[in-house]
């Protein structure tokens, strides 16, 4: 990223030398992890150069927009109806962390026994060096774990946390509860961008919503062909660029890949001869830049055929009805979308299991990693009850849990070699 | 603990061998900890003999009692309206765990990098050495943190596990869903032991639970005297002892502990010379058996004039309206103790710092200690605000994390004795 740059970092209020520091290693990041894979669908040409804008050329577009009045909201969780910001002609922005390098500071204002994906976009905020941070108007944040529910009272007093309460059921109660939840973010989001949502701009959202599950969904399909026509280190890529690019472009670029995607697998062709091992992933969700575990499975000879994570299926689980007539309807339609995702915060989430197993069938898997963020408590005292399930099912599953930094590394590939070893034998 | 036990042990499925070497362990601690403390009130003998009959007179009481057809009902926290339990002549018992012992055997099932007081209770119930675990009908959890809502998944394969919601908001929305827990609950207990709970024994049970409240803020009030007339050691343990024992002995003999006190208080009598350091300790639960933190700080030469945690002041928090007519008349009341309560679960929580500050002030504490139990994300992040807030009001804070064993014991001494002389240079 160029000099180009520089004067709108500075006009953020961006720390230029740490800043500069965080982008230098990225490059070399992912030329190792990307670029060097062979076999690659051209399509990705256009996710690459998103990646190498994402500081740059998106943020200035971003800003072109703000100045048109466009309300620029971040967000943590895909439970976050994006499709009422999209209501406003506002951007929407994930703002989940993924890099190592913002951790210890993080933990300046959080504990050490916190999740990576928390300190690290805490400390994004803090060292400002994200661009997307500085260039919200407010955040919204959820009640979804007890690391990120307790540090947006912390991060509220650097940026406006507007905090969403999800329920931890899924009783007609919470439903209720959700319903609620929806139409205060309704008020809060017309409020804070001076416009009243209407039915008919509020459908127009849904619609570009459904359309982005749908091409990732489509993407999630073409994976199932053996060979598989991409790597998971690019499909993962593809579904993290998916929280800041804009959507309508990213959805029409996903589209074109899939179309690449199916004339490979048409040509029985692949990114990994047939008979590779084929893993699912299951677990906390993957930010960018964190490809750590993608790069280590793919590098030690498997190709990861799907992710039952948020950035994965649960993103476009749940596709928003499209029938409804009126705000009050549209409002209903989007609280629904509480039932069809299941994430580890929920009490009971036995329906994840049975996601699992379908997707592993799915995509015809030879074994499943269940990987958990350090820390993360939902997901990692779930893996348990997954982990159970898999094995009754016959399905050969590997738990594993780490954190950002690279010093488990050879730990994992250790682990990750026998497992593959097990699968293979 | 006698033979004259063995029999009901073995009648209960405990895992005698396991249980001799753990109550082994108890009578030495005890003395340590609590004997060899100097004047204390006569008073305590009760608690004292309490403790000693927690696994034998008092299991026999209440195995009795279940014979008569009243169920015996496990909870793990104070939101959980015990009342409801007491309207049907239930015996509740708060089975939260704090020992060591059973610590590695709940991480067989349950993450390392969880909280000890989950993984002990856990531990309790398959190592089979706590007689009221192997009582009970069933259990009451809730969702509260991450580690206790994902742990009750697995608990209740154990036990039957029934759960509440508690909301993580305190908006008219919140109080709506938990009145409809309240409602939800009830109708378990009445289904569970087959009586239909009404008006007239309901508010028996509120009076009943509301007496001990009272009796246990009239000691907390005593406690404000200089020189305190009773270790923060010997009040920890009768507010963990209120968990277990029969309520209406347990309020009785708290009253007659505290006729003692004020007399005490009358003869400027206490436990510690006037001008010892006083301390206020915030922070996590402390359960049976833990007595690390109070005796580390008692033998260093301050004394704990009081706990905001649900051993000590968030327990008695909330008294509940006796002026119900009606059954939904009570459920109401019971379910409005929901906003006295100002636990870290909850976002927003500064009720918490105000309740924090107004109970120093009221003990004319020196300092404060934040104590968090390890992994315990609300308090450890809470932590932060909390400790703001303190310095603000020029009151010395000194924030520990620990476990349950005693590795850290002598590191936890060091910094204790660093906060006391700060506090008395
Ligand atoms: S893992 Fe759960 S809490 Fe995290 S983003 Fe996904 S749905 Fe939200
Ligand atoms: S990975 Fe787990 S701990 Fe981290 S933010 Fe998501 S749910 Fe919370
Ligand atoms: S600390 Fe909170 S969750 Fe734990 S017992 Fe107390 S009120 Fe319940
Ligand atoms: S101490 Fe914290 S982590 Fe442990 S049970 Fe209580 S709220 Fe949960």
């Amino acid at each position: 990223m160029s000099d180009a740059y520089r004067e709108m970092w500075r006009a953020l209020d961006m720390d230029l030398e740490k800043h500069d520091v965080f982008l230098g290693g990225l490059p070399g990041a992912f030329s190792e992890v990307f670029l060097q894979q062979e076999n690659r669908p051209a399509g990705m040409a256009y996710f690459d150069n998103a990646l190498a804008e994402a500081h740059g050329g998106r943020i200035k577009e971003i800003l072109e927009q703000k100045k048109t009045g466009r309300p620029v909201v971040g967000t943590f969780c895909v439970f976050v109806p994006e499709e009422l910001i999209f209501a406003v002609d506002g951007i929407s922005i994930g703002l989940c962390g993924g890099a190592q390098f913002t951790v210890p500071t993080g933990e300046q204002v959080l504990p050490r026994n916190l999740c990576p994906l928390i300190k690290s976009f805490m400390g994004f905020k803090l060292d400002r060096i994200c661009p997307y941070f500085q260039a919200v108007d407010f955040l919204i944040g959820e009640t979804t774990c007890d690391g990120k529910k307790k540090t947006w009272e912390i991060l509220n007093e650097y940026v406006p946390t507007y905090v969403m309460e999800l329920p931890q059921k899924k009783t007609e109660a919470d439903l209720t509860l959700w319903e609620g939840e929806i139409n205060r973010l309704k008020e809060e989001i017309e409020r804070r961008s001076g416009q009243a949502i209407m039915a008919e701009k509020l459908a127009a959202g849904i619609k570009r919503a459904n359309a982005r599950r749908t091409a990732l969904a489509r993407l999630y399909r073409a994976r199932q062909a053996d060979p598989a026509p991409i790597s998971g280190k690019d499909a993962l890529l593809i579904s993290q660029l998916a929280f800041f690019d804009d959507p309508e472009r990213f959805t029409s670029q996903v589209n074109s890949l899939c179309d690449e995607l199916e004339e490979r697998i048409a040509r029985g062709e692949g990114v990994a001869w047939k008979g590779t091992p084929r893993l699912l992933v299951t677990g906390t969700p993957m930010a960018l830049p964190y490809w750590k575990l993608h790069h280590l499975v793919e590098t030690a000879g498997a190709v990861i055929v799907g992710e039952e994570t948020c950035t994965g299926t649960r993103y476009f689980a749940g596709q928003v009805a499209e029938d409804g007539r009126s705000v009050d309807e549209h409002l209903k339609n989007l609280a629904r979308r509480l039932m069809a995702i299941n994430c580890a915060c929920f009490t009971p989430n036995k329906e994840r299991v049975e996601d699992i197993l379908r997707l592993a069938r799915e995509a015809k898997a030879d074994g499943v990693i269940y990987f958990s963020l350090q820390f993360c408590q939902p997901f990692s005292v779930e893996g348990r009850l997954v982990e159970k399930a898999l094995q009754e099912a016959g399905l050969p599953v590997l738990r594993l849990e780490s954190d950002y930094s690279e010093e488990d590394a050879a730990q994992l590939k250790t682990r990750i070699d026998a497992f593959l070893e097990m699968i293979t034998a």
